[in-house]
């Protein structure tokens, strides 16, 4: 039941310029599109490596915790806070504070419906039409879908040889007119975590031009550092210039219940409540029991997710010898993600499209992650890994290493 | 938790003007902020009647369908389509089809999560900054708010003596920045249910001038008339000027699941997909196992909500004299509000907090619903009825009846 626009010579309602016609369709709706009509043979059955998402559903005990809250708690199915449960936000502040060593309050954290609204919300609370935010490309696509609908300008900070974004380059970038500048890490679509104190530059940076800093770091629970990844959290008045946004959807593989969070002063999250009071009025409630079940009791399970999609991660540095002497070049691998080059000359939009039916392998071209000024983008693939095991990896390297488009 | 802002003299972020400045805090949020510190005599419990919101939980069946699918459905616990599950979808079009006699189909519907998200991607996918929408007044608060932060400016159309807006008056106020005229039947915060021939009205200025008709049908369970509102569904071609929002959270007591729906043109749901990707990925997932579950199980249950609602209704209407000898008004009935005016010289919104103090009564004033410049609403309250059975409201009348401010 994908939509597909009606043919323009058709009838249909009057189609004045709108918020949504400034920016693209989703590169994960568009890709869902060429599995339509699909038809692989036996032995070839799909690698799907487009989507950041657990596919397993979590583990027992949350689904249990879960369905007891739908059976008897009856709080679970009516409205609750526009910020988030209070035991929730509570919960999240406690373990946020042990993982940064540092203090985090409980009114220093809102639950949203989802990491993208959280960003959302960042957005609406900091930025007007007309405003700038600088996005270090490749980006996460959502967020510069969220800046067009806005009316806040993207400014683009291409990233350098490492995957990594140059502090002394944003700063060439900043107007009177710049709010916020964006950093994802561990990175979205490029795998690479920022280092330490890479982050502190730009935290630095924006707090002496009187920027938000806003750090998303929903893959932050399969970081290969150990402990906090960034000590920003320990910076006295650390919420003057930091908004922090985090997902529990990955960590608790709760994607289908659309819950994210935001560290922020509380003077933003005043002014976001008003937002999210009208998209969401609350997140979903059952989400919230899973995830805060989840806090208190998946510790270690969520340990051994991590040094699983960690063994992941080395299987694929490891095993991609084959391509790289084909001329494929890794560029960057880390948490879900591993970002690649490839040695053809055709465009990558092109190439992804004929792998899904040449080579049943779907992945997203580097061309949905930069602006269509940058050519880098043409000879670049996004592969989210986290779906497939270390058999799956391997097949993926066999089957590209055969090809010849 | 509530949030409340930092004293200016406070050191606190930067604060540049951003798009939820351009708004007010959420109605709810602040009268909840009322009951903080409250203490009330044991033989004065409080009746809160400020939310429209079912107190309590869905039946036993729908919980037990939501509960069995977090056990033992992995998809409900992953991302699904942006535009909601293809199963629920088509339920709903032929539930509409047969309440509307008209034919809807599955392309034509969408699931977002909560009516208020619905109309925040109506408006995102038909209008710009400084476009305008006609929205009648008193109006529902969260429509201001998102119109409000989109930059889209609102023009009041003040209700006449009947608490119904007049057609005649809205084709004055259309400009060339005027995309959509929006109305909600029966009416929050109203309680009026709009005939069908008004309704129709509506329609046919809104399709002779090119505009968008946005008819949030949220309260359409409750309805007193049998069978279909309006007429407007058997129109061919109403997808080229008709936008139906609906929420699943009245009628099967999911409000903290956030289940909304649309009914457009595809071409509308195409935009829309956009910002619904972005501000949410997709709805909640179980939230839509037990919509879908009530749509199919729960037409004789909900038959006998309605009947209850329509007694307390009736309840109001006939209990009202004691209150009307004193000088009270009931302007509007229905579905899930009174709206009344109140006989004294001070402000609703003083009005209101004492209220909560002196007599345990939690009703929002009708400032709250209409612009400052119109001052109809310092006389008003809106009473969100359906959390109280008949002795209740009994009970709030014998308060008010003895009240003299």
């Amino acid at each position: 039941m994908a939509q597909t626009r009606s043919s323009s010579v058709q009838k249909g309602p009057t189609r004045q310029h709108s918020r949504t016609m400034d920016t693209f369709v989703s590169p994960i709706v568009e890709s869902r599109r060429w599995l339509e009509g699909l038809s692989l043979a036996d032995d070839l059955p799909l690698l799907n490596l487009s989507q950041a998402a657990p596919a397993d559903p979590p583990p027992e005990g949350l689904r249990r915790a879960i369905a007891e809250a739908a059976l008897n708690d009856d709080a679970s199915h009516v409205y609750g806070a526009v910020l988030g449960q209070d035991a929730l936000r509570a919960e999240l502040a406690r373990k946020m504070s042990d993982h940064y060593a540092a203090e985090i309050s409980a009114q220093q954290v809102a639950i949203t419906a989802g990491c993208n609204q959280a960003f959302a919300a960042t957005i609406a609370a900091i930025c007007k039409d007309g405003d700038q935010v600088i996005l270090p490309t490749p980006w996460y696509f959502n967020h510069k879908m969220w800046l067009d609908m806005e009316g806040v300008e993207t400014c683009p900070l291409p990233v350098g040889e490492a995957m990594l974004p140059c502090p002394d380059a944003a700063a060439e970038l900043i107007t009177d007119r710049t709010r916020a500048i964006v950093l994802v890490t561990p990175n979205n679509p490029c795998g690479v975590e920022y280092p330490d104190g890479l982050v502190r530059r730009f935290f630095d940076l924006a707090r002496d031009r009187g920027l938000t800093l806003i750090v998303d770091e929903t893959y932050r629970d399969f970081d290969s550092r150990d402990g906090a990844p960034h000590a920003l959290f320990q910076v006295p008045d650390w919420s003057d210039t930091l908004i922090h946004l985090y997902s529990f959807s990955k960590a608790y593989r709760l994607t289908g219940h659309r819950l994210g969070a935001i560290a922020a002063h509380p003077d933003h999250l005043y002014e976001m409540e008003k937002f999210l009071d009208t998209v969401a009025i609350c997140p979903a409630q059952l989400g919230q029991v899973g995830a805060l079940w989840g806090l208190q009791n998946l510790d270690d399970w969520l340990a051994g997710e991590r040094q699983e999609l960690l063994n992941r991660r080395a299987a694929i540095e490891t095993g991609f010898g084959p391509l790289a002497e084909r001329g494929w070049k890794l560029l960057g691998c880390g948490a879900y993600f591993a970002y690649v080059e490839h040695p053809f000359s055709q465009h990558s939009e092109d190439l992804a499209k004929r792998l899904v039916r040449e080579l049943g392998v779907m992945m997203l071209p580097g061309s949905m992650f930069t602006p269509k000024s940058e050519t880098a983008g043409h000879r670049q693939f996004r592969i989210a890994f986290a779906n497939v095991d270390e058999d799956g990896i391997q097949m993926l390297f066999d089957r590209l290493a055969g090809w010849h488009p």
